[in-house]
């Protein structure tokens, strides 16, 4: 019989169903499906208006997606139903949906459809921003272990500044909660009819550990009277690692679907994580870099160590025996949209245009004529304020160097650099804790350039291999999945079915020298700017209110 | 009998006839001639290549504005020959012409026209940048008094590194030359047939004083054999203030241009300075600036003070009876072209079409929108080095606090404002040294925005009037053409015909406030980047290379 595994990779803005053949490891096929409400900021459905730094979903859409896809991509290509052995799930996380006993999402309830608090919470909704300041500063005073593991400060991009926000803002609908899931657990559960939660999901976004579970209930409490008791119940459920079972699908979605009741499901992963199996080997102090709109290293190593700037440290969070260490970078391929936005005029538009290449290409091209150091810039890449190793969301980008003979193309080149000045920065502070990174992978649409990754191989100093795969998250989604399906281990199906490009990106060795350089450059005003040497930075920002 | 006068602006493109009614006071017409041969900044007309950092102009080009402009602009407005009492002439300096005994420029003569050296040497000629440090070098060594009152450094853009460098590269062609004349001396001196030169010019660009001329013979011979003993020689003539009578015109080109042999030609003035009379009055620590391409500052002044950043300080230079300060920012509104090159997308340009504005007014009306502080941005307005006050032009840009919401508007107000405290740090210099500025005047074409000149206002504090006329140096030009000529006194014919806008702007209390807040990060971040606390500036234009 043929096996197949299904990744689902659900993303901000749509959702992507990718097709797998176990036996020869190939993607067959690929499906996407935009969710209809889309990102909901300033009204919900109902016209109902929401405060600034709302960031909502409606969670109709993902089944939406689900149905809209995965039938119609095992139809095209001839996949019977019972061949499809596992079904892999990537999700946003942090994106938090409030349930009632049967899993229904409040928002459905006609009664709670006008209340913003009864949809999902997603991953950017940022006006919680004050709950996670009460978590910071309780746990701060009382010295909470998991604090360190996220980087010493709660971001309103985890769960519970959320879970917090509804208990106090909406303190009758908290009460009618019976679960609080977050969507990818959501959408696991609800296909095999069984609450389950995912400990990718909970170690880097609800402050859990294998150890220790979630902050204890003495804790939650301090935060608002009887919170801890309440909340923890909202959140039971039992807790599978990715590439783990949680289930088979229920005849209800097996019908939907067009699945077997045999299909097992795989315990979710956080979209940012899922890429991880994608590059086809598993080993210690390996890095991966998803460089897409934001960045995301993720490195595998067998020891715990503090690390600067690191948000998440996870033991089996993604890959079973190794600590998953996250940082990341807040800005990555968005400041070449603000690039594309702002700096580009009508006659580079039309060169592009003539050359029958995309602007971003054109500059690129046009970037890469140039030595390092030839564009006499240098930039700070915190135009999204910066994650690690500063966690600090109230910087901003910095440019220097600008003449009157600067061009966009010197601009692009320079926010090239930026960026992968970053991302050093940040191996660096892995190896300044004694943690060593010893190769580098890269997935994501910045990937894709070579210009872009040749200059990350220069100023890192390293090798650098890309997913061969145009989808690293619903591969990866698949690939749990036919560990899931107990085909493979998860180490032989990762080898299977995980996969680099041919060629590497190696350092050039003069290039490298200059970057040094440029780099050390970097590194002074990032301290400058950063470490509150001049906190000119944050005094804009105050300003600008 | 009706009584007029010409002023000649010789700018650096192209050059500008007013005609001025004295009676009345009104400009009753204009001329404008473009260069035929422009700046050369590659060939020579006969193909031979410059070298880098080479900027020339061919000396007939002057001739030919005169005789297209002056003839035609009499006949228009049916002006008679001998009711023209007066031409003025402004020109732009340090851009110095080697000429034969009969004032004819060498490169006119066959044997010469290959020779770069035999041409006008344009004021932003740089490759005698090493003859301006060699200069720079020996008087700082031998202590001579008039490199402090050039802001303690010789630029490439005074005379005495173009004659050097003559003298170096060309012994020949050096030893050939009978004067060396810059060119508002040159065309006085062709006018009147007698060789002239302005106090103005010499001031500023050749270190000379009244009390001690040019540098001494002993010192120029320490620069190379015989220099001095030649080049001074080479400078022989007498010396005018601008408003006093240099001589009447020739036979020949009165005839040339349609004028009387009677009337009188003004000693010359240098382009930037010639606007002073325009603003209608003549008083103590009063400040005009020029707020064009780059920016000129003038303040008139009883006292002499060493005053930080101030490159010229020149007894009599302008106006008699005063010390004329000179300081400047070497970028000003080209860094509004910059932006409009680099920064402006397509949809901005549609949307100022739509509404039938120039894209620069439509970003000023969106950048008014805002309040001050708004943009959350911070520049310093160096992407064309820095002139005043720290005399360096390996400075560069910057631009602080980018988000991925910055748009083109808060890009341009914030290069306002940056250029607003630049010259808010230039009047502080003048106050901190013990020269009070007392009141604010501008020309120019930034001053023609008000939102710039509120602006400049809010951030310098202080009250600025316009100068009501077009053509500020022109008008300039004609107003010490009518003191030339005898109708009036220098103070009687800046009174009669300078004229302010009937409107001032005043500073707005609440803007102001906030605006010393930000103007204290400048000041913060000026000297950083610009004293050598972190030369990272310099570091980045020396890796350009």
């Amino acid at each position: 019989m043929k096996k197949y595994t299904v990744g689902l990779d659900f993303g901000t803005g749509s959702m992507r169903a990718l097709l797998v053949d176990l036996a020869s490891g190939k993607e067959l096929g690929y499906k996407e499906c935009k969710y209809p409400h889309g990102v909901m900021e300033s009204t919900l459905p109902d016209g109902t208006r929401l405060g600034p730094e709302w960031s909502l979903q409606h969670p109709e859409d993902y089944l939406f997606a689900l149905t809209e896809t995965v039938p119609n991509l095992l139809r095209e290509h001839g996949v019977l139903r019972e061949e499809v052995v596992g079904l892999g799930i990537d999700f946003t996380s942090s994106t938090v949906i409030p349930l009632d006993a049967t899993l229904t999402p409040l928002c459905l309830m006609k009664e709670y459809s006008g209340n913003p608090h009864a949809y999902a919470k997603l991953w950017k909704h940022h006006s919680a921003q004050y709950c996670a300041e009460l978590i910071t500063d309780l746990a701060k005073k009382t010295e909470q272990a998991w604090l360190v593991r996220n980087g010493g400060r709660i971001s309103p991009e985890l769960a519970f500044p959320k879970l917090l926000q509804v208990a106090l803002e909406a303190p009758e609908l908290f009460d009618r909660v019976e679960y609080f899931m977050d969507a990818g657990d959501y959408m696991v559960s609800l296909l095999t009819g069984e609450v389950s939660r995912s400990t990718c999901i909970a170690g880097y976004k609800y402050c859990w550990s294998k150890e220790e579970g979630f902050p204890d209930e003495g804790f939650l409490n301090g935060l608002a009277p009887d919170f801890g008791s309440k909340v923890l119940k909202k959140l039971r459920g039992k807790f599978f690692a990715p590439g783990a079972s949680a289930g088979t699908l229920t005849k209800e979605f097996a019908e939907k679907l067009g699945l077997s009741e045999k299909t097992a499901v795989s315990a979710a992963v956080i979209d940012a994580h899922a890429a991880i199996p994608a590059i086809g080997q598993i080993g210690e102090n390996q890095m991966l870099m998803i460089l897409g709109t934001s960045g995301c290293h993720h490195l595998l190593s067998k020891s715990y160590r503090q690390v600067e700037g690191v948000f998440g440290i996870v033991e089996d969070g993604v890959i079973e025996g190794f600590y998953c260490y996250e940082a990341g970078q807040s800005g990555m391929g968005d400041h070449f949209e603000w690039l594309l936005r702002n700096c580009v005029g009508k006659d580079v538009e039309d060169r592009a245009c003539a050359k029958g290449m995309s602007v971003l290409n054109y500059l690129a091209q046009l970037a890469s004529e140039k030595r390092a150091g030839e564009t006499g810039l240098l930039c700070l890449d915190w135009f999204n304020g910066n994650r690690s190793v500063l966690n600090d969301c109230d910087l901003s980008g910095v440019i220097l160097g600008l003449t009157l003979s600067t061009q966009p193309q010197d601009l692009y080149r320079a926010l090239v650099e930026a960026v992968a000045f970053g991302t050093r920065k940040i191996i660096e502070s892995f190896e300044n804790s004694g943690v060593a990174v010893d190769a580098l992978f890269a997935t994501g649409t910045m990937s894709k350039s070579s210009f872009v990754m040749q200059t990350f191989a220069d100023v890192t100093g390293k090798r650098i291999r890309i997913v061969a795969s145009q989808n690293g998250p619903a591969l990866g989604a698949a690939i749990f999945a036919a560990s899931a399906s107990g085909t493979f281990s998860l180490a032989e199906a990762t080898k299977r079915l995980g996969k680099l490009q041919e060629n590497s990106y190696d350092p050039d060795p003069k290039n490298s020298a200059l970057y040094d350089k440029l780099y050390g450059e970097y590194c002074l005003l990032h301290d400058y700017f950063g470490r509150e040497e001049n906190p000119v930075l944050k005094t804009l920002k105050s300003l600008r209110k």
